[in-house]
This record gives structure tokens, sequence and C-alpha cells, in this order.
């Protein structure tokens, strides 16, 4: 297998040694226009083939192209590598919009090309594990999703902080909850460079399940947590804490205990609570090896181009909701093709 | 001073032990209906004289009646109170709607008799500090105002999680940024009884300044945080810390200092931290302390009527949001009269 | 049956509110030479029977005498009160030595009487919890028992800061560990008044088990905290946790998987881990309801005058030991009688 | 300058990737005699020149010897070093007794070589800070030094707990002390491969000043925690914390005040908290630099062989009085020459 990696920026390092380490990997061209970013891959990986032509790559004899570039340049440059017949690795978001990302899942699907996009934290151990226990039914069915995720951040100059952010939350309520979100509002404020730097999602769903989002470039504390409420047990995910990142509490809401209104108030926690061994191999080995793997079996990656069509859709949907204050947009689960 | 307390629920013994221990205070008088309230008061408290005639409290000889039942009752006995030309004390929230409370504000100024809303946080010390570095600009400008109060809780059976918990956060919000709400929009879901156990609320400002609030009775965690984000400075409450409620953040947003990426990322912190002295007076003896101190001094207390109207009108227009799925309610700041 | 409670301190207060609800207890006599606390006392309490005379509570009506003076006094009012054919409680350390300790122990052997020590810990939803764990033999062999408890505490004029706080640690270690230590070694500091006001203690067993206990009176953090290492699991209780008291850590050495060097390293947690419901009720209701169980059945409390005696021998070698800097010094276990 | 690093286990990568980021270091040659290691060095660090043969690598034209191998190699390749005119840098501890520490000194001294130890975190952010606030008086007085540093660690074969994890807190201790200790105590207890696996040291000062060290591979829980008590402040230094590592403490203990027993008790904290920034550089970059610069500016090194060797003078002191269960062994500073 022949890997090329168009976009060396934050993460193209982290790409080029995960896909060096993949034993079918025989070769990896690195591509980027900015000399110093090929100086710094030569010095940490000689034996990267380096070059500023992002054309050669696309045409070259790579079988997958790993596309790292801003969310704008997706677009074009994955649309041309399918065309070349190249399986295609897109960072996250998918594409800037909706109808990229149709187009490109149906020239897939037209060459039985694979697509994979890199929701990297769905092969996070944490977020596998929070699949596992809800598939198993441990906390019944599920209420709500809750997540923040908050920090002294980056300004994007292309994005605001919901493209940024946001893609990893949504790509992970997808995976565990499984479900298609019915609507959707945001709400958001842009206090410097007119992108928007805190914003709050809420999402419904067709069975009353809600879901919320809290992205924040600006906040003096670095916070990651989600909370999935459960009619059985309730479940929080702290991506902050070194080792006891899940907790899963065996306690609810027992409408009839209620009755007992002062014990209650008193007695915090009503049950025990659990905090599951987390497998901490890095995400983005997983990734990799899931990507080349559904090559090789010729079969739909865990994160392919559906779904990240889905989280396109509902960050589109959130700048149709931000225009309006956050009015109430619907989403639309059908592909056009 | 002497006081009539109405209403000897979950919060009533905490009224009449603190009422009971100011000086000025030579009689208390505790009414309620059920007999086992009557005698748990009475077994902590011998000195306070019990009643189960509402009426008779409203009309005898007390200067100040506290009203501490739950809010459908507020309105009848505060109007009866105050037509009894009795000062007044009232629970949070104040009353059930809007027109309420400006009906009893305009008795309560007619006869010059003062309101005091129990908002009882304005009283609280980690509060108190806030206001005060805000007031003294310690922060700069404030961007955004973001509010967690998550929790085990109890069901209440005559109102939804909104009117249990916010008041609380919303009151707090009026008295450290002293500016009034623009428009609001409230998200929630109900799972049990009809009545809403999770909200999200958002309000917007006329300068740019965003508020965000999340209310949940179904949480496996107890969370109580405060996040203030101001263009100088930021600050963090945390009401489940021991000892270190108040951390202000000498870090922000520089947009220069943006350029250099990666540096920013891997610097997480960027200034020192500093965590003031919180007076850890009980706040609802510095409440009654005010209420009685307005009293004499014939002024408005910190927590008066017009407080409780602010938050009431938030409170309604929560309910106008939630009935069309978040959609955005404009908040009138005219009191009729 | 009638309670003489004598000192009205710090804790008594607390003494005389939990006998008052001890529903066989018809009459509660409290005794102090202060004034202002006695009428503290008839404030809160107005049914207790107020004395200044010690001696007429000694040999009036009273059934139990409890003694909650500083620990000097302890021997020749719990004297007394025996040969009054008074059951006695007794605050912690029970005596000030372990010849005074014997004493009284005899003495009520032969005329049995109860003697019941205040180890209020003993009663504490955790520590009960930690018994029943051990006793399940959850943790397997125990190979060391850790404590710090340490703060920004009072300085006692009459004991060091050992005689002060490692009552608490030592009988914890007593009840759960249940075996006899044999030698042990202090150390400690007195930078102020003379008395030791940090130090640390190590106890040596039989069968290799080893204990250390830190207590400081000069600490600007407060920490409560417990480790318990076992062969099989581990535990550790923090007191300073609001919810997740007791933790049990599937965790372990595993000798030959020490071979895998480098992902042991990196592989912080190997088992998953486990924080199981802690009963809230206030240790000192159930130590009074175990005092007066015991005295009516006739039969030894659980924390006996015996369990009295083994914390006042430790704390007695403690005071031998920090003579010559944390010489070692033996256990003798017998009782002389 | 040429740099030789012998030993290329755990450490050793670390240390030839922070040398090879040093400008003034034009080659790295790295020696070990196990095959797979020296592999693995040759794919991330492809410039660097391998060998099996340390005799050669010491007489050969290399201007720094860095000696990682285990402790009781350290001083036969530190002789030779130093006899071929090499400067050296050896692993912590220095050596394994006073003796061979002294030897080197001399034999440095003698031909006006640099030692340079690797305390590593005496060039940790942190810890200059510590020192920093020190060195002003911020803390007043130092009380006493209390570390902790425990954890599910590695079983070395070759050392015990004590040789391992105490150099670390022994060697900031001395940094940010700057005296000299008196005696020594230590406890420990040996569970498994007749290697100590937990451990207590307590140093004694001539000033009063105190200090104790908790080491322990068998801990459920990794804690990596310094106390140090000021008589005007005092700091902790926890570690494992993200972002405030260290935390100083306007609280103290004012003798006046503790009249006011019960005010005291309740109020836990009596002053300000303050966390300052930490620079993030990485500490084994930062030694290098210094190591380079001593040599360069033919100085001794912030980290010397006389830092080294009082360092394992207290090491040899703890085995010494291990032998006799805590038996206090006193401390001689004079260097035999």
């Amino acid at each position: 297998m022949k890997v090329g990696i168009i976009g060396l920026g934050y993460w193209g390092p982290n790409l080029v040694r995960n896909f060096l380490a993949q034993p079918d990997v025989e070769k990896v061209v690195a591509c980027d226009v900015r000399e110093e970013r090929l100086k710094l891959i030569s010095q940490k990986f000689p034996s990267v083939i380096l070059t500023k032509n992002c054309e050669e790559t696309l045409t070259g004899d790579c079988d997958l192209i790993v596309i790292a570039t801003p969310v704008a340049a997706h677009y074009p440059i994955a649309k041309k590598a399918l065309e070349n017949n190249k399986h295609i690795w897109v960072e996250k978001p998918f594409t800037a919009n909706v109808a990229e990302a149709e187009t490109l899942i149906e020239i897939a699907e037209a060459k039985n090309l694979k697509i994979f996009v890199d929701h990297t934290f769905i092969y996070n151990g944490a977020v596998i594990k929070m699949k596992e226990l809800i598939d198993k039914n441990e906390l019944g069915n599920i209420l709500y999703f809750d997540s923040e995720r908050i920090n002294l951040g980056l300004f994007q100059k292309d994005v605001n902080v919901i493209w940024d952010l946001a893609p990893h939350d949504l790509s992970i309520m997808q995976f565990i909850l499984g479900k298609k979100a019915k609507a959707l509002s945001a709400h958001a404020i842009a206090n410097f460079n007119g992108k928007e730097n805190l914003a709050h999602i809420c999402i419904y769903f067709e069975d009353n399940c809600f879901a919320h989002f809290h992205v924040n470039w600006v906040s003096p504390v670095k916070i990651r947590r989600m909370i999935v409420g459960g009619t059985k047990k309730m479940l929080v995910y702290d991506d902050m804490e070194n080792f006891e990142k899940i907790k899963v509490y065996d306690s609810g809401i027992d409408i009839k205990s209620t009755e007992g209104i002062h014990e209650a108030l008193v007695q915090y926690r009503i049950g025990d609570m659990f905090s599951p061994k987390v497998n901490q191999t890095e995400a983005l080995s997983m990734g990799a090896r899931e990507c080349l793997d559904a090559i090789i079996q010729n079969r739909q990656p865990l994160t392919s181009g559906y779904d990240g069509l889905e989280v396109v859709k509902l960050l589109e949907a959130s700048d149709k909701s931000l225009k309006d204050m956050g009015q109430i947009v619907e989403i639309n689960h059908l592909v056009h093709s």
C-alpha cells in the first residue's frame, strides 16, 4: 500500500508517523507547499518521500490519498483523488457543505473507492468503551447526551468554533447513540474576528432524546466532558482525567422514591460507581489500521463518507440556525443522488 | 421587630433559625397547616409561637411576613400581607408570573412597604467576591456568563427544573452583570412526569454579551459552576470546591498572540491564577440582616421586588420559548403600572 | 436510660443532640463549669438538665456517664463514675497513659460495667465499608496501610498532634486490620509552643504488614486519605471527596508482568475501579446507639476499653520513640491485671 | 561538541533527542550492547552513530560521555571516561555509594573536568518556580518539606524503591532548601522480590527543619506532591495537576489567633491562594543546555558531582537505617579526599 499525505500542518506529522508504522504501508509520500513543513518531516521521518507538487501526488502511484488541508480545499483535492482512482482519507470536517459531501460519496460509490473520514475520537478507547456499554444496554434508554469541549483555544481564520471543535462531539454522539437528529438550534457569539468563538448547540431526536454541545475557544479552564443519561444508569466521560476517564453511575431517577423528599436531598449518590479500564492505544493508529483494512477487505470503514456527511449536515444546519438567533432547523437525512 | 413565617417546608427551619438569631427580632410566629412541621419547629426552637392559622398571622402584629410556600401561593399571601401593612420576604421565584410581580410592587410602592425577594446566593461570599472583582473592572468587559447547576435532584410537582433551579443563576447573573437581557431562548426535555427535567437557556444582551444556563435534575454528578469570561481576565466559581471556590485566571485572548499557533496549543495556561479568600458567613443570615436593615432604614433591599420581577420575566419568557422548541423571545423591561 | 454528659466543649453539643435523639434516653444531664457553655446548650436543647456540679452528676441517678473533658481529666472522672456503678463513654484518646486505661478496664470488669471509647470513625459509613471489603477478602492479604490527616488545625495546649489526631487513624487501622502492632517509631517536630505539630508514625506487624501515619496541624491543604494495599486489590478512602469516598482498584502487582517494562510504565491503571455506595448516617448517632445497646444487652461494645487501651499503647509508645528521634519501641499487648 | 551516550534503555532515546537538538552538538554516538535498542535509535534518529563498543566510545573523540546504564556500572564507566579526559553526565543516582562519588569528584577536580549529575527535576519549571519563591523569602523560614511519589510502578531488579525514586525528591529538597541534612531515618517493607517497595524517609536538620519522603511502587493511585511549610506562607506542588502545579497559600499559623478556637475550625482557609504560571520547557532540554554551558564556560554545572554526592550520602544512610528498623543515622558532610 502506498500512501500520499497532502497538507503537513499541525496534524500532518502524526499522520505520517502512524501510516509509516503500519506494516503493509511500503511508501509514504508527503506533500506541502511550505518548505519548512517539508523540512520538519524530513528530519523526523527520513524515509518519507517529500514533494511540493500536489498534482503529481494525486496522479502518481499512491493507493490512498490522505487529505489534511484546510477544509475549503478538501473537496477539490478529494474529487481529483477519486477521479484518479485513489481511496481517500479526509480530515474532519469532511467537507465545507452537504452538496460537496454528497458528490464525493456518489463518485466513490460509482468507482467502488473507499472514503474514510477522520473522526478520530471514534477510535479512542474511552469512546469505544462508552459505545460498548450502551450497546450492552447498561444505561437503558438514552435520555440525553451533554457535551462540553472548552478551552483557551486557537482562533481559526477560516472556520468558527462550531466547525472547528463540534465535529468531534457530533461524531461521538452519532456513533454512540446510533440515531438521526431531527432538528437543531445553535446559539453563539463572535467577540473578536467575526467568527463565532463560543457556541451552544441543541439537538432534538424523534424519540424525545436530547443532546447539547458547548464549544468554546475562550474558556480559562479546559473541560472535555460528556454526560450520557439513561433510564438505568448514567455515564460521565471526562477526557481531562488521567486515569478514570469513564465513570458509570448506578444511579438514576426512581419516580416512586421521590416521595421521600428529604432523604433524597441528603443522600446525594444513590448507587455504586464503576470506572472501567480504558484501552490507551493511540486513536490515530487504530484509525489508520481501520482505513487500510476497509480498503483491503473492500468494505465501508467504521467512519465512512456517510458518517462525515451526517456531521456536515449538522454543521450546515448550525450555520443556518445562527443566522436567526437559534432558529430551529430541521435535519434532512436523505442522500441526494 | 416581629416576624411571621408562613410555610415550614424544607427551607422553613433555616428561616426560623436565622430570624431568631437577629438581635432586633423580638418575636417569631411560624405558621403551617401540617402538624408534623409545627412539631419539628417546636422541638428545635421552643421559643417560637406556632399556629395553623395563616389568616391570623397575616392580620396580627407582625411587622414582616416571610412567605415560604409553594410558588403558586406567593401572590395571594403576599398581597394580603401588603394590604395589612406588612413588609414581605418572598422566597424565590418571587411570583408565578410577571403580572403578579408587578401588582405586588405597585401595592408596596403605594404603601411604602418593603419587598425582599430571597435570592439567597446574592448574599453568598463567593458571589459577593465575584461582584466585587467585576465592579473593580478586574475582568474587563464581560464577554459571556456560563452557568451549570446539575444534580440528581428532586422532581417538583408544581414547577419544572427551570422554575426550580434557574432563579438562583439568573439572579446571580443579574447581580454581577448589572444589565438587562434582550432576548431569551430555552430548550428542554421532560422525560418523566411532564415537567421539564433538563433545560438549557441562552440569553442575549444588547452589547453582544451572552449568557447560558444548564439546569438539570437528572445528572449523575453534582456540578455547580459558573464561568465569567472577560476581555482582561476570566473567572470560575465552583461551588462544589471546599476551599477554592473562586479562581481568577490572568489569561485571555490576545489576538496578536494567536499567530504563534503551535506554542499556544502547548502552553495551555498563559498567566497566573489567583484564588481569593471568600467569606463563609451563612448567606441566609446576611439576607435576614439586609431585609431588616432595609425596613429600619426605609430603603430598597439589595434584592427587592424589582430584582424578583426581572427573574420572573426571564422564567416566563422561558415558558414561552419552550412551547416552540427554543423560539427566541424578547424581554420587555418596562414595569406596567 | 439516663445519661450524664461531662464536658461541653467543641464536641459537647453533638453528644447532647445525639443522646437526646435516642428513643430510650429519658433524661440528659449536661455538666460544665463554664457558664457560657451551659447557656449555649440551654438555648439549643431546652429539655436538657444543666449543672456545674460534676460530683453530683457522677453520684446522681444517671446510668451512663459521657466524659468529654480534656484527656488529663478522663481517668479521675471515669474512675469515680465506675465506682458509682455507672457505665462510661469516654472520648478519644481513652486515657493519658496505659496504666490508667488498664485500671479502668479492671474496675469495669469487676463490676460488670461497660466502657465505650468514642472512636467515632469506627461508626463512619466509609470505614464500615472498608472493613466489610477486607473481611470479604476482596483485597487479599494486606501489605500496607497508609494514612494522612493533615490540615491547618488548632494547636492544642495539653496534647501534641499525635494525641490529638492519630487516635482516629490508629483506631481505624486496628478495626480494619484486626491485628496487633509489633513495634512503632515516631518522628516529629515542634515549631511553635513545644508541642509537636507534625508527626510521622511507622508501625511494624509480625506478618510483614506495615502502617504509616502522617498527622499535621500546619498543612495549607486539608487531606484525609487512607490507602490500603492488598495482594489482590487496593483501596483508597478519601474523606474529602463529597461522593466517591471509597475507591477499590482492581490493580496490583503481577510479578510476571513486570517484564514488559515499557508497557507498564505507560498503561497507568491496569484494571477497573469500583466506588461502592457508602452509608451516610451520622457516625455519632450510630455510636450512641451501639453504646446503649451494649449496656442493654450486657455485652462489650464494638469500641470497648480494650480498643481504647490498644490506641493508648501506641500513643504512649510514640511519646517514648519521639524522645530519641524515632527510636523503635516494641508494643506489649498483655493486659496487666 | 561531540557527545557519546552509553546505555540506551528507557531514558536513552530522550537523551539522544535532546543532545541532537543542541546547536553546538556536532556528533552524537550512541552505545549499547543490545541490538534492538540500537535499532530503535537508528529508526528514530538516523544521524546518530551507533556502536556496541563501550571501550571505543570512551576512548574516542567525544568531549562528553553521557552515562545512562544501571547504577552499578556508573562508577567504572565514569572513571574510565574521566581518565580519558572526557567530561561526564551521569544519570541519577550518581553512584552506588559515597566512596565512588568521592573518587570521581577527586579525579574530575584534578583534571578540571566537569561532572553533571542528571537530577532532572532541578530543571523542571515548577521546581524552578519553588526555588524562586523560597529565595525571595515568600514563604519565610521553612518549617518542613513533605514529599510523596507513589504509583503502581515498576519493580527494579537492581535497586529498591528508595534508590529508584527518592533521588528525585532528595535532589529537589537539597536544591530548594539549600541546607545540609543532619540525620536520617528510613522505614520500609519488601513484599515481593526482597527489594523494598514502599519506604518512608525522615530527615532532620540543624535548625529544626524536618523533611519526610514517601516513595512507593505499589500504590493504586499516582501521587507526586510536595508540601513546603513556611512561617509566612505554604506551598503545594502537585505534579499530577495539568495546569495549576504550584499553589501558594497565604495561610499559616498565627499563634494568637488560635484563641478563637471555633472560628478557626470552621474557617478552613485563612488567606488567598495564588498559582503562578510555570515554564513548561522540557527539563531534560534545559539540563542538556546547562551541562554544555558549564563545560564551555569552565564552571560547575547547577547539578554537579557534589550535588550527586549529597544525594548518595542520604541513600547510603537510608540503607544503613533500614537494616535496623529505622535507626537514626547521622550524615557526614565532609568530602574525604
